[in-house]
């Protein structure tokens, strides 16, 4: 099949027992272990939540933080759908495209990937301590060691900001490497080239702010990023 | 705001008439082009898709194609959220991160990013030569050039695959470019860096299948995707 990216309603025991989550095709794509999951989260930089809104479902991408077994979000308290999304059943997907793969047929064309989806309610937090700490798992996550040395929130910001919690006990992963599969009598026509073109994501220089005051180094976590054994992201 | 990638229930009077993807927010990110969704759509490789399932969404990654206002989706006659997605309304978005913006401020931490939300319904296609026009415009986004000289699908593969046509009516497009939006006080207590980490995607180099026959060229359609001019990919 050319794409099974979509046939996503998987989940492994250790990760989910519901139904609704059971894998049901391309078994051999399906990662039961709990750090796969992890890995593909703690990857990414962006997920695209989907959120039921006037009886139909939208999609839009957000960044997020983890702790455990737990997903935070965050949205203005004016963001429409982050708003619809509280207390309600969500979705959310990380997709890693690590590269296209080349067949020699057209319905074996693929993509090499590492993607994981989630389903769950998502929480409003209400303690402010937990809201702060997810807010910091937030942006450590898109900068990692950044949290510490810039301001943190104040009070109006906070309170500005919702944040909702999604667990991540109902989630599936999905991982396809290596090269074409295809057809023998297609391998055996011959003549036809087939492989994988690979895709990664590389950090470019630190470009400083129009506004930044003269003297001010690229601290180390920014730096690091950048880093040749580094590279690539993900 | 740390993060208003999900204020994406956007758009404009261009792409859409709809109350339900007016812009409500960040109104300075929301592009009114048309050519925007089409540069945005036409420079990813995956869409995230969210369907309604047993009455709450699930988002799944997928390859898809354009044609015109017309984005084709397609699957396995047995892939059950696509099933599900037929005659249904659905959503789904493309989101190219072009880099991370750290600022002197934990919640003006954010992405500089591309990002495409379509709502609408999928229709199923039923016409023959349009199932396989769509089949060929999805294989030419992934690998553009490698359709005519593949092995076309036979008529078997054509009956195990469902393709799936969504209006781009419907639909809204944000750009966030350059550096941190820090608070004047913030600025002016220096000292703390700001400034944008870029990320882009490079290709790497082609790598033959394990089963490629000795003496079949790289053909020029992958090739050229790793030219040094042709990079990054967004």
């Amino acid at each position: 099949m050319l794409d099974d990216m979509t046939t996503h309603d998987i989940t492994r025991p250790p990760l989910s027992p519901t139904p609704r989550t059971t894998l049901t095709r391309s078994k051999e794509r399906g990662r039961t272990d709990r750090a796969d999951l992890d890995a593909v989260l703690d990857a990414g930089l962006v997920c695209h939540l989907g959120v039921l809104l006037g009886g139909a479902p939208v999609v839009v991408p957000t960044i997020y933080g983890r702790a455990g077994d737990t997903l935070y979000l965050h949205g203005s308290t004016g963001a429409g759908n982050m708003r619809a999304a509280i207390g309600t059943e969500i979705s959310l997907a990380v997709t890693h495209v690590d590269g296209v793969v080349y067949s020699r047929s057209a319905m074996h064309f693929s993509m090499n990937y590492r993607s994981a989806v989630v389903r769950g309610k998502a929480v409003l937090v209400t303690d402010e301590a937990e809201r702060l700490a997810a807010m910091r798992l937030i942006v450590e996550h898109a900068a990692p060691g950044a949290w510490d040395r810039v301001r943190p929130p104040n009070r109006k910001e906070m309170a500005a900001t919702m944040v909702l919690a999604v667990d991540l006990t109902e989630a599936s992963v999905k991982v396809r490497t290596g090269g074409p599969g295809d057809d023998a009598a297609d391998i055996a026509a011959g003549g036809v080239w087939a492989g994988v073109l690979p895709l990664r994501q590389v950090w470019g220089e630190p470009i400083g702010a129009d506004d930044l005051e003269p003297g001010v180094a690229v601290p180390d976590d920014v730096a690091v990023r950048v880093a040749p054994d580094t590279l690539p992201v993900s």
